[in-house]
């Protein structure tokens, strides 16, 4: 029987153009990350199965890719369910990994750890176009500092990173998970449904206000409250002074260190930070992952008409492993759509040298190959790249071949 | 319930220390392959089952981490064996990957196609020391080229990369799978003897000659064959003079292709690579993978005592996927064993420039804040890399961890 040629369904092959442009954009996260004291680290790909279904991944859970156990431990007769099959799956996101990673190897990491990854994770997303189940994820995070200096350090990261990918005319959405907590018992809404909420207001960009409004009543909260909680909403302005305006209108329900933190971050990235973007204060942005505990940002880029990226602050999950809270922020930029954007817009990798390729006649005789490999060695020493190879056929078509590949000049071997 | 903080059996965390050895291994291993006109390539960690399980992996097979069917697929209950539950696995090398790749997609590749690979792969070995479940493996592969041109290509690449890498004083003992067959057939044993013969035969440098004889006795093979295979060896040199004897003995049992094949890699590596090898010939070399059909090599290295690479033609198994054979030639260097080469020598990645930790007293004020962050920034733009953290309580133990970490300069920030 002849094997499968095509990848596993919703997974690809990177050919040799788009894996030039991915080394290109990890080069440049890398020298840029490290220039901010962000250090390299890995995880397994492999997790405990218990970990990753510990309801820290939200909805991302759901699509785990389950590693069968092995030899003696599986027991396929006396099996009721998926769990007595399997003991380890694929991550599907670099944050828990990274937590369970500081946990276990804290006594020997700097405090604060400033953090760095890049690595596959997976998914069994419905396969759809530009999404694959295996995807790269970049991370940065920093654990154990408590002040918006993570938040800061994150972003100004992450921004000089864009400008150097050439991205400008961008926008970094912040928000506090604290802020939409006390906007909505501000409101008068009962910490139960606060998720409801949420998830509704997440929305709001694609339904507007009064698509929110009607959803909520759907949910059968009271049309008084609801008028409260919208009108914040139409009042508010995206930028400092809409923090201003909630600060006076929420009162006790808002605690100081959440809006002065907002503010702090936004007015250090504006000050500090370069002219591609602007950073907007965002009181509907909720992200989606439960464990997030103050600050989150993200980053919309119009000529994506969607985000490239997020983070925010989780200061409660490595409590889960050890017991004790350690405060924690990450960002991941969205490496997979910025491949995508960069290969659309038609990017060329910036030059990395002269590439010849030597074309050597399948007559060439022993010593004769021995003059072309030398020279190829002398060549190469001087910083080109040689690739010697057996002159085809049809030559025409090799050196085309050649020339989309990025090889600009040919020499020719022949037999003396 | 607390989540578990080591990782899973047999793979591990990579601190950061390790990692800038990974990363500047890689980046040697970039830098020297593409000069030689390799491409990076990548396929997905998942492979189709049936594709794993084709017996091209031999032993290897044994290995496969199963990922379980999800969905409507997945049914437990009328589950007899583990096919019915699995249908895909994590790859556990990358050279069937990579011809399942070059079949899917040779039509947009130029032809020879020089592909380099860096990726995981994972086996479920049992776990021991310095042996992991997850390892990096970097290949380079040749498809479409027929001539030992592929070799010499390959083991001039490999050898300049260990050059760079500082490595001296190793061995690259060649053979070719048809030269044991030819050996063999002269000696008269019959072809459905051969695995036995040769699983035996690689077992010399353990077990030396009388060994082999033993065993191969104990097989119940014929003591008159058994003496005539062995004079052979005893008779045989491990240089070019050995293949002439080879040639004179065997007759027509050895085809002039593969006498004519070593003796050009030989020559030809000799002559053109550098002083800090020699290249051998070596009759008892077998490697595992029962799907090499020509010359096959192994780098030995005496610091390590083993082997530290090795690689060969297999130029049947294309045709596996497309029904048409195409000839085929990698080489895989040890990457985990060279890493760990390195850190127990003490190596110490050269200087990537100037680290300074800037401390920041938690009571700066938001404007003095803003100030440190501007000469952050300031400094990074000429290439220092700057590490903004909040001063902890214990700043000595917070400066020698960050020592640690490579910062070799601190600033403290006070309010004013």
């Amino acid at each position: 029987m002849a094997l499968k040629k095509k990848p596993v369904t919703g997974m690809k092959d990177i050919l040799p153009k788009e894996m030039a442009i991915r080394e290109y954009v990890q080069a440049q996260i890398r020298e840029t990350y490290k220039s901010f004291g962000f250090s390299s680290i890995e995880t397994p790909c492999v997790e405990h199965i218990e970990n990753l279904s510990s309801k820290q991944g939200g909805e991302n859970e759901k699509l785990i890719f389950k590693i069968l156990k092995r030899g003696e431990k599986l027991k396929i007769d006396e099996a009721k369910s998926q769990e007595d099959l399997v003991d380890g799956g694929l991550r599907y996101d670099l944050t828990l990994p990274l937590s369970r990673y500081f946990s276990n190897n804290s006594s020997v990491l700097s405090q604060p750890f400033k953090a760095l990854q890049m690595g596959n994770v997976w998914r069994a997303d419905r396969p759809q176009r530009g999404r694959f189940r295996q995807f790269m994820q970049c991370d940065i995070d920093i654990l154990g500092e408590a002040s918006v200096l993570a938040e800061i350090d994150l972003i100004l990261a992450m921004t000089t990173l864009l400008g150097k990918l050439g991205f400008k005319n961008y926008s970094i959405r912040i928000n506090d998970r604290r802020m939409l907590k006390a906007m909505a018992s501000y409101s008068g809404f009962s910490a139960d449904i606060f998720d409801t909420v949420f998830i509704i207001l997440d929305k709001m960009d694609k339904i507007g206000l009064e698509g929110v409004r009607k959803e909520l009543l759907e949910e059968g909260i009271e049309e008084e409250k609801i008028d409260k909680y919208l009108a914040l909403y139409e009042e508010v302005t995206n930028d400092l002074s809409g923090i201003s305006y909630l600060k006076g209108k929420l009162g006790d329900f808002l605690s100081q260190e959440v809006s002065t933190g907002l503010e702090t971050i936004i007015s250090s990235v504006l000050d500090a930070g370069n002219e591609n973007f602007n950073i907007i204060f965002d009181p509907t942005l909720v992200r989606g992952m439960s464990y997030y505990t103050g600050p989150i940002f993200e980053i919309s880029m119009d000529e994506f008409g969607g985000s490239v990226g997020g983070g925010g602050r989780y200061d409660e999950m490595i409590g889960k492993f050890t017991g004790m809270d350690i405060p924690a922020c990450g960002f991941s930029v969205g490496f997979e759509r910025i491949v995508m954007l960069l290969m659309e817009s038609g990017f060329e990798v910036p030059d990395e040298g002269e590439k010849i390729a030597y074309l050597a006649d399948k007559k060439l005789s022993k010593d004769e190959l021995l003059e072309v490999l030398k020279l190829a060695s002398k060549e190469r020493a001087n910083g080109k790249c040689i690739s010697v190879v057996t002159m085809n056929k049809n030559k025409k078509f090799q050196k085309q071949q050649l020339s989309e590949a990025g090889y600009t000049e040919f020499k020719e071997f022949f037999p003396q």
